[in-house]
């Protein structure tokens, strides 16, 4: 089964170029992945009394076009597959006209909420009529690779970065990324493919650095960083046009 | 004539303690606000090619209950007077059921977008249909007073700061104010009244100082100031239980 769901933007989600932000997209993807998890019966409302939350593993995204205020946008979504850790959900992303101005692919896996360790998905294999036989509309999240940093930004989780699983929510990570840009950089990305990697959760007041670069090709490379040096999220932002 | 607006709590709205956000109160409220201009033809996008804008003044909020993901509100609003230089919009809040969980009262201003300076209002006298005579539902703004800071957090605004009037969003303030408190404060404020005063505008890149203290009452005291030490918001946070 696949699902559409419609969503406006609102004044809040554009930024001065009077575009929907990058990471809002974000967060309407995993709107749509949210309402039809729990159109299907697995959604976080269906988890929470047995203590479990689907987690962002990994998440490509590619946008042609940016909408601006008061657009509505139809993200069509599906399940393409599901491993015993992993599944895979996919969204085609339309305006009003019908056109397509983007798509995503996501990996996803279920975390116990006290262990914050991963959960078998196995049980949910009688859930196997969700699935559609349609492959990913877009090349799967990339691994991340490493890079050297030409800019290390100090950073403290604050309430604000953190959500109803109690970590960092995971567009918020990008929310970072993209301040670090420079002045006038992130007005520019009006097409782009994002792929983002999510290695390890952190918690209200952790100590983070944001490292970034920006390479040759005019890719722009992301490494955010625990305080014991780990990379806890991984992400690239390459311009298309 | 007034208006009522049905917003959805979405999983990005809510905090760990799995309520509405404070401030996403605030971004309801104003998304209430402009739904409401809109229908009556002087919303932005009536307002955008005179090159003229809507912006807060001053804004007080009180709310009995934050509501939780997947819970729906109605935002009832209407505009109770306006002058030349400001006009009143009032909204009560109410969950599915019908009680009254919130009030706000917030008083706006035009401004030129290229002087940015405020426009006389008169001109909307002709909308004066759309006066309803009905009292402000709670207490109106309060000026916010002056204060010892008992602690100043340095702070540069921003690309995600930055909203479609070009200057920092009228709510991101109050959301630097909550993520100056204490870890484990904003999730107590579960009943509260917020008086909020927009003084100047913020622009990408300035250098800002977040100022707090807490009073022996218990009220949360803000001022932001900018590198020459003027005050650009002020706000204090009153607990009610």
């Amino acid at each position: 089964m696949a699902g559409t769901y419609r969503y406006r933007i609102e004044p809040r989600d554009i930024d001065a170029t009077l575009r929907l932000r990058v990471y809002t997209v974000g967060d309407l993807i995993l709107q749509a992945a949210n309402d039809d998890a729990d159109m299907l019966g697995f959604g976080i409302r269906d988890l929470s009394p047995g203590n479990a939350s689907w987690v962002l593993s990994r998440m490509a995204v590619e946008m042609r076009r940016f909408p601006s205020r008061h657009e509505t946008i139809d993200v069509y979504t599906w399940v393409s597959d599901y491993g015993r850790l992993f599944t895979t959900r996919n969204m085609t992303l339309a305006d009003e006209k019908g056109v397509e101005i983007g798509a995503a692919v996501t990996l996803w896996a279920m975390i116990d909420l006290d262990t914050r360790r991963p959960l078998d998905l196995s049980p949910l294999s009688n859930k196997g009529t969700s699935l559609v036989d349609r492959e990913p509309p877009i090349e799967k999240p990339r691994k991340v690779g490493n890079f050297d940093p030409a800019l290390e930004r100090p950073y403290t989780v604050l309430y604000s970065d953190i959500d109803f699983n109690g970590h960092v929510n995971s567009m918020k990570y990008l929310e970072w990324m993209v301040d670090t840009l420079p002045p006038g950089v992130p007005a520019l990305l009006s097409a782009l493919r994002f792929d983002i990697n999510y290695i390890q959760e952190a918690k209200l007041g952790e100590q983070l650095t944001i490292c970034s670069a920006t390479d040759d090709a005019g890719a722009h490379h992301f490494d955010i960083r625990n305080a014991g040096g780990t990379s806890i999220c991984k992400a690239t932002i390459t311009p298309t046009i």
